[in-house]
């Protein structure tokens, strides 16, 4: 099977993916799609591109033997969480793909893989307009398309002092699952398969951004810890904050499995977890204290719980408080792929 | 260095590119660059945007010990190129690039990619606004955003029964210096230089892409091969072709030396290197005979040769025409990844 046919027989689409009823494929912007030296994109009038560009490396972002179907749904959904946090409605995507020889041949594994990407991208309303395939160490590079209205786009810089800081869903399980399948520790069968859910099919916070829009105040996914990427909006917004020890502590999922297992899972190990655990694609945001029953409300629109952890304060970095108001600094580290 | 570090170094201009007179960098479109989840990009009302991905793996697109400078130029330039046969005006890129340690800690080979990248992205005022960087083996991922006016994008679906067949500049060389570069043949060193200029830094066709709006019927950029490229738009416009073998002999820039030198270079080698070389990055153009002149206007006004080498015909696939007027078809064959 050559390039050509490749692109011919798992990425090329008959037609549009019907409607499911809740997104509509915005085919209306588009112009030209696979098949031309250039996709041909085009904003409603008003609006802004968003876009965003994310690249998985075997044996870096994913494991070789991961199912091809949920590599598939996590290469689409780790950028659709970039255009989450922007508060951007997602309009096509690009997929660039590097495949070595076994893979290029594996018809099964690039059916399930392209079945991952076009499941998500229909729910989405988000059509693949073009991309490249080459031979190379398996290497995925998507990059994404979203429209937000002039203005609106959530940025990381916004924060104010003041504001609460809010995070979306939970933290910390696909860390979890990674350790598990690294064999740093052991969990029994169920709550491994929840946290491998977690780490192999992130759901991205669309709805839950554009619910935010005109609300929050600053925003940003959670991809590399929570500490991190609240870090990137505390440093783009020349701000601090306070996060409450025992609120954090609770995002686990997990977490009455790890309260009873203790062991390796301790409360420092526990709170790590959340912190610094990333893989999470939830969102991290600010909102001013009278926006909170509006940001409950853009929750419960979105279908997607939002926990209030803390503050932004005047004080640069990132300080815990516990139940006795005790507070102590925090070193900000976000995950970083040359460290 | 870590990662964020990585970028704000070589990757994150601090101010916009000083305009050198030729292109002035479109800033005015870009609302949000690097430092955020998404970059912010708008083109001008009743503008479309052109986008094109375009993906290079060590020991596939270029060898591991190129000249770092080169490769920049060259990761962008080939993007720049499905611009150019879109008619697109370069606005923005995105760069993801995989790195292995030993790249990531070598700042002279970062600085020098960084160099080539910015060279050619600041004469066509194409802002890096975003993209991702991680460990994996050397991949380099541009995505590429142009702006062009509605309907006015040259496709590939376009070409017309009668229409000229047109190219730009040479082709073959790059080809000619791979060879050699590989072992296959020898050349002589002023020969094997001007040749790898070709190879390692080849020029993408903006102006001429510009110029050619409203009189060309269809383009495509010759990345694949003359004949695999030509194929393209055969394909999409439903028609066949008659090149002349002449003509396309004389396409390639090595070709007093090649006449000469007999040997691996007989007439059907040059006429293949042509053919089938690939890595050319010149455009191949189909217009109709009425706009000869304004085609030549066009040449004349982006400074780029052009030359006519055949026609579109109504009979499927592509047929070489010699100085007898005898047809022999082509069995049109582009470069293939995975053949």
């Amino acid at each position: 099977m050559g390039e050509f046919e490749l692109i011919e027989r798992f990425f090329k689409r008959k037609e549009a993916p019907a409607p499911d009823g809740q997104a509509q494929p915005a085919i209306h912007s588009i112009a030209l799609g696979i098949g031309d030296d250039c996709a041909l994109l085009q904003p409603k009038p008003g609006m802004q591109l968003a876009i965003s560009t994310d690249m998985l490396v075997e044996g870096r972002h994913f494991f070789a033997d991961v199912d091809p179907e949920a590599l598939g749904h996590k290469a689409l959904a780790v950028n659709l969480s970039d255009l989450a946090a922007c508060g951007a409605e997602p309009l096509a995507c690009t997929l660039a793909l590097a495949l070595p020889p076994e893979r290029a041949a594996d018809e099964a594994w690039l059916a399930a893989f392209a079945c991952g990407l076009f499941a998500l991208a229909d729910a989405h309303g988000c059509a693949l307009i073009g991309g490249d395939t080459t031979a190379g160490p398996l290497n995925l590079c998507i990059t994404v398309f979203g429209q937000v209205p002039l203005t609106q786009a959530l940025r990381r810089d916004g924060a104010q002092v003041g504001d609460d800081v809010w995070v979306s869903g939970t933290l910390g399980d696909a860390r979890l699952a990674l350790g598990a399948l690294r064999g740093e520790w052991a969990l029994p069968p169920d709550v491994l398969a929840a946290a491998r859910q977690r780490l192999e099919r992130p759901t991205p916070r669309v709805a839950l951004g554009l619910a935010l829009r005109g609300i929050a105040s600053a925003a940003a996914d959670v991809s590399d810890g929570l500490a991190g990427d609240l870090g990137h909006i505390l440093q783009a917004s020349g701000a601090g904050a306070a996060i409450d020890r025992e609120s954090a502590s609770h995002l686990i999922a997990a977490r009455a499995f790890l309260s009873s297992a203790g062991g390796p899972f301790d409360a420092e190990r526990r709170l790590t977890l959340v912190l610094t655990g990333g893989d999470d694609y939830e969102l991290v945001f600010t909102a001013p204290p009278a926006a909170r029953t509006a940001v409950q409300a853009a929750g419960e629109q979105a279908a997607t719980p939002v926990t209030r952890i803390g503050r932004i304060e005047a004080e640069p970095g990132l300080r815990l408080i516990d139940a006795h108001g005790q507070t102590t600094p925090w070193a900000a580290r976000a995950f970083d792929h040359f460290a």
